[in-house]
């Protein structure tokens, strides 16, 4: 991939504050940053509203690599382009966009496929800078280079994002706070029942952990047309929020005695559930996800892990002789600039 | 399920030859035994021939649970239906049948359903005796019970199967030789890529292991329309015939230096296979299997482990980021009464 390093508009760095993970596990220090201007390809965002995920704070945790510091963590948000790099016709300067850590180049076999997310130009990867050279567009104001987070890094009030991970957005059809959940948490709950799941109506679906990506699952499996959704959480605080968002039945893992969860949802329901996601990120909790999907057909969604070593400790006899799957979710297994779009409109008709 | 011991036809005991395993691991034993005469839902069968699977040769070695012996393994074969128990109108005496190791009922959730091909009514299990019962219907002339294999036991002259688990032939159209074959390993091979993987035209495949499943996985996807079909063996030997099976590129995994297979396959195809099959049956090449996936949409369908403790040694933060899916097969996920007519019809047709 070419990669040119004119700089755009004769732009220059903007000096602005950003919160910089200085050490792992310690207080983001409010500090002022340069953030270079954009290079080909690029796009330099005001970020007009961030979220947290859990993400950013398991990486604020990280001690070993992939953690590294100093570092601008944030990959949930919306901004206003203030200017773009070099062959950039996509957006331009003014418009509202959602940056994305996952990239769709739209041309390449994976983005011209209905079969994947993952684009190949630019696959998702563990970096610490831009996607196409790897180096920082920030640094403090003695030189210091400060590293990118998951091509985001929007715990900053200017970011440089690759155009192939920005997805414009109508700002009169949906408010920036809104909008900004979809970069990751809602989208990636909401895709993994719609496109990684492909859920089929009438399906029962179990929910281990209803937090954002847990009640986002929730809304996609009824969307989906999902026939029982049953929610499972350790917090029975939970349970009004859970049935806003289509949950049908709960279960408070923490009053059903000397049974496991997955005893439970077989006898729930009469040999397992169609769909299990598994929302919390723990591995004990995706061996009791995969016990309780159903025999020929179940199918264990996950999402995330408590570390990087961890192994999936399902015996391989019983995914064989069970006949079941377990499909690894990014990103809801949608294609940013592409499947965004429909969400908004299910927000807007409020089906969402 | 209603079980009835009315005796069929007024049936007796038939006295025959069966080749027992007496302790695991040793030759088995050729001698005298007796059947009873099949009792309600249940089929008693004349064996006209029957293949050795790598199934049997696994639990004829296992010394521990669920290993057991005396035992009567076996479990490809076609055979005559020499009588009926009650309520059996599905099958009558002379019939050509091929007993199979999954089920259909044809009515219930699941059989009812395209979801699944496990029999929610008889699922699958170890067992030692008849599906219904889990008692035997073989002894030794001192009286000793023999334990069934897979609801087949097909190592005898003679054996009772639940009606479930039985396939009606025309005998005309297929030889049983060659139909015998369709009870485990070919159709395990063929409905993998064709039921399992649901693999679509145009896709490139890795098959790990050439053996009777490997090549019939070739088979499967040449019908399905996959454009490269890879083979990994270590036995160049097997060549020929995997070409003739639809075979288009060969690894020799013993002929690559100091590259693993997945990067072999990885460059070969440009960033991984779209469906990648684990036919030997090893812990480690399930992993190498699951490497070379290509990222974002690669499957890995499993069929065998060495072990009935080893548990997927993949990495779950690599399921997740890398957007992959593993799938466990069993009978490929045919239908034996749906399905096995289909393969039949391939057969005649000359595409199988």
């Amino acid at each position: 991939m070419e990669h040119k390093s004119s700089m755009a508009n004769g732009g220059k760095p903007i000096r602005c504050r950003a919160a910089v993970c200085q050490k792992a596990g310690e207080a983001l220090v409010m500090e002022e940053i340069l953030v270079a201007p954009p290079m080909a390809y690029e796009v330099r965002i005001r970020i007009i509203c961030t979220s947290l995920c859990h993400t950013d704070v398991k990486y604020w945790k990280m001690k070993d690599p992939p953690g590294i510091v100093p570092r601008i963590l944030g990959h949930e948000a919306v901004g206003e382009v203030e200017s773009v790099g070099d062959q950039v016709s996509e957006v331009k300067q003014g418009d509202i966009v959602i940056p994305t850590f996952l990239a769709e180049c739209g041309e390449c076999r994976d983005c011209t496929s209905n079969k994947s997310n993952i684009c190949s130009e630019h696959p998702y990867k563990l970096s610490q800078g831009m996607p196409r050279c790897g180096t920082s567009r920030f640094t403090d104001l003695s030189g210091e280079v400060l590293h990118h987070f998951m091509f985001v890094s929007s715990f900053s009030e200017y970011t440089v994002v690759d155009v192939t991970h920005l997805i414009k957005l109508d700002p009169i059809l949906i408010s920036p706070d809104k909008a900004c959940l979809l970069g990751c948490g809602v989208s990636t709950g909401v895709g993994a029942a719609w496109r990684t799941a492909n859920l089929e109506k009438g399906s029962t679906v179990a929910i281990f952990g209803l937090g954002t990506v847990g009640l986002a699952v929730a809304q996609g499996a009824r969307i989906c047309g999902a026939e029982r959704i049953i929610g499972i959480d350790i917090n029975p605080d939970k349970l009004t929020m859970a049935k806003k968002c289509g949950v049908t039945e709960f279960v408070n893992s923490r009053s059903i005695g000397d049974k496991s969860v997955s005893q439970v949802i077989i006898e729930m329901t009469d040999g397992g559930a169609d769909y299990c996601f598994e929302c919390v990120g723990l591995s004990s909790l995706i061996k009791e996800a995969f016990a309780c999907c159903r025999k020929g057909r179940g199918k264990t969604i996950l999402f995330g892990v408590e570390d990087s070593v961890s192994v999936l400790g399902l015996k391989s006899i019983d995914v064989i002789s069970q006949g079941k799957t377990v499909i690894g979710c990014i990103y809801g297994g949608l294609k940013p600039k592409s499947d965004i779009p429909t969400l908004i409109q299910w927000y807007l008709d409020k089906i969402l």
